[in-house]
């Protein structure tokens, strides 16, 4: 079985911790975790579609859902009547998001987690249940159910401890590769495993909504530490990334803790164990935005000096999101004056104190003081190159106290307008 | 000379009232305004690129400037140097924003200004200043200069009746056509005359910014209800229109007063008068997202039942500036999928109870409660037809007490991504 480098683009962006060391498979390298990943029937010709994966053994658990008003059914019901805080199984599908689906989405996506938590031999709260791909189609329980029985079944009977790729497969819709992965922590306390699946490649794809990402950890950790750890690594990775600035109506990160490993880290421990599990969520996120829909770059891009955290954010969002900025990018110009208005637009009339700004591209100061630097022929010559990297470090220092915001997105091409535009429903 | 229906595509969101009636011409067609458009070298191959406009005798006048906080020195300078309510004259050039530009740009702007206020015989502060084109680089003051002198000179020498068309061509960048016009306004206590010219392809194009629009009237009318009218027809027309999201550094909306026809009008006049502007910025405006770079059509979209106008509002904007939205009608694909997914996005979470909304294209409801309708083969072939049109029609119903909100909006193309991928600075 593959691992984390050859499943996931090396990224400059996300380095790995130095008590972090790869290890084969993905969600059931940590101990006691199984899953399957299984055709149903929904995708054509016999791909991997549905997917089971469940502790063992108890679990805490973390969730983190869509904020769309538009929440799809199976994270309202996940959301609403599930124990987030103890669940032990999720069952997934792709091709079919039922979202938009009214009252027979939330029967449909109650039946799917019934059912396997029928198989899996599990209280229904706590089975969680993720859906990415068609939205406004009712799921075809026809195909769903058979699948749900086969895969929690051989779940249920003990397979599917070698199977993480074929769950990871199993939830991916339009993305190019499957993104998983297994990592090693040398806690201190002893050595601990952090597994991962995840799927995206656009807020949302060509009518293939999503971004789910499931985490497998057999540490011995307490429910509320566990939390805060996965809710930091989301914040600092999934929560920070852009290809159009859509957000999924079926959007969700669960991450499960099984302390199956019998080691219980300690602070220093716990400490390591949050460091690995954001770098190995900040390598998926910059995945997802690599494998953008019709993504060429990627840029991270580092606002400093705002007056708070919402104007710093706002102005990374604005830059990050500007159709303007992402087609210059595309066309490997370092075109400042469109990352000048995004900024300004960001900030209203009433930020001109924050202006001028700094803005570098990598080590080349493009604007000073809000106005083009001069730039001689060994810079220029730098900044073409910069411009033709794969991914590319922006930073935007304004003119204040020192408020921080880092955003990755990528470019928007022509294959983006193929993609998104060529799709019908 | 071309008028009013020659100038602008005829559409069908922007109907003249009954008692308007088109005149040749444009901002010279009301009385006591004189015009010019010269060639200053700015621009290539002696294109128009500079243009003055003056009223031959006082004025009340009333500006609108972009709120992006990079404004740019122009802006800066007749924003908080000018007397923006007794306005006489502007002098515009096109090729170059003056954005970004620092000191020397302020100072390049007061340049200006001086030349232009010296040869019109007019104070500083009844002179305004606007810039479009290039961002960051400094005007060439070389050619600047003799260009004012030159057209400052024509109109303070009496010429520039027959004008209009060249001051509407010398303010233009990438726009595919000059936008101007005039119109007769029957007030009831007689006829005045209102006169325009604007610019716009993109809320910033090709680097090449801005949304200039100088409106001109002979009506008597005090200071403070002209300011009332321009306010009131900027809001329900420019600010209403969005191609990319991206507002520019340099926007500016000028409406001069000058009194000359000698009709003051009553309460019903002044309130045709308003109508009648609004329904010429609002042809303007659509006019602007018809020659959105790349755009093959222009929608309208009504957001009604929100809970207030904010939400009202960022409901109708999340729709608009969507890519996936935008590449949908591109591709005449009705994905009401993604138009539910950017409503869930504007409302988050606590909005859940204003959906399920209704959507529908033009007299055909594709969702209905959320849900999608059930169409029979003639819907089915009316929606396919709508999606053929020019112009298409949108409303969102949203399940709430009622605050509406209006915009206008273009697809997201292959010709888009070009325009601003292969300019380069």
């Amino acid at each position: 079985m593959k691992g984390w480098s050859e499943m996931l683009p090396r990224s400059r962006f996300a380095p790995l911790p130095p008590f972090v060391r790869e290890v084969a498979g993905g969600v059931t390298s940590p101990k006691g975790f199984l899953a399957v990943g299984v055709a149903s029937g929904v995708k054509k010709r016999a791909k991997l579609d549905l997917g089971v994966l469940m502790s063992e053994r108890p679990c805490v658990s973390a969730a983190t859902f869509t904020s769309n008003a538009a929440a799809a059914a199976p994270v309202r019901l996940t959301r609403e009547t599930a124990d987030c805080g103890h669940l032990r199984a999720v069952v997934v599908n792709a091709g079919n998001a039922n979202a938009c689906t009214g009252k027979q989405g939330l029967a449909d996506a109650a039946r799917m987690r019934l059912l396997a938590a029928d198989r899996l031999r599990l209280p229904v709260e706590q089975v969680a249940v993720a859906s990415t791909g068609l939205i406004g189609v009712h799921l075809p329980m026809d195909k769903i159910e058979p699948g749900i029985a086969a895969a929690a079944g051989a779940v249920a009977g003990g397979s599917g401890a070698a199977s993480a790729e074929a769950f990871a497969t199993a939830i991916r819709t339009t993305d190019k590769h499957a993104k998983y992965g297994a990592l090693e922590v040398e806690t201190g306390e002893g050595a601990v495993r952090l597994g991962f699946a995840a799927k995206g490649c656009g807020m949302i794809s060509p009518n293939m909504a999503t971004m789910l990402c499931f985490v497998t950890c057999d540490a011995v950790v307490g429910e509320s530490a566990w939390t805060d750890l996965m809710r930091a690594a989301v914040v600092g990775s999934f929560n920070r990334i852009t290809v159009d600035g859509q957000e999924s109506t079926n959007d969700m990160v669960l991450g499960f803790c099984n302390g199956a490993s019998g080691v219980a880290p300690g602070d220093e421990g716990l400490s390591r164990l949050g460091e690995a599990l954001q770098a190995a969520l900040l390598s998926l996120a910059v995945s997802i935005v690599a494998d953008g829909e019709g993504s060429t770059r990627t840029m991270r891009l580092s606002v400093t000096g705002a007056s708070d955290t919402t104007r710093a954010e706002a102005v990374a969002r604005a830059v990050a999101n500007s159709p303007l900025v992402k087609t210059a990018f595309y066309g490997r110009d370092a075109n400042w004056g469109r990352i000048m208005q995004a900024i300004g637009q960001a900030l209203g009339r009433d930020g001109h104190q924050a202006l001028p700004a700094r803005i570098a591209y990598e080590d080349v100061v493009i604007v000073e003081k809000g106005q083009p630097a001069a730039l001689d022929a060994v810079q220029q010559g730098r900044l073409a190159e910069i411009m033709h990297q794969p991914e590319i470090d922006l930073t935007v220092a304004l003119n204040g106290p020192g408020a921080v915001s880092t955003v990755y997105f990528s470019d928007l091409t022509h294959d983006y307008v193929t993609l998104n535009a060529e799709y019908s429903t």
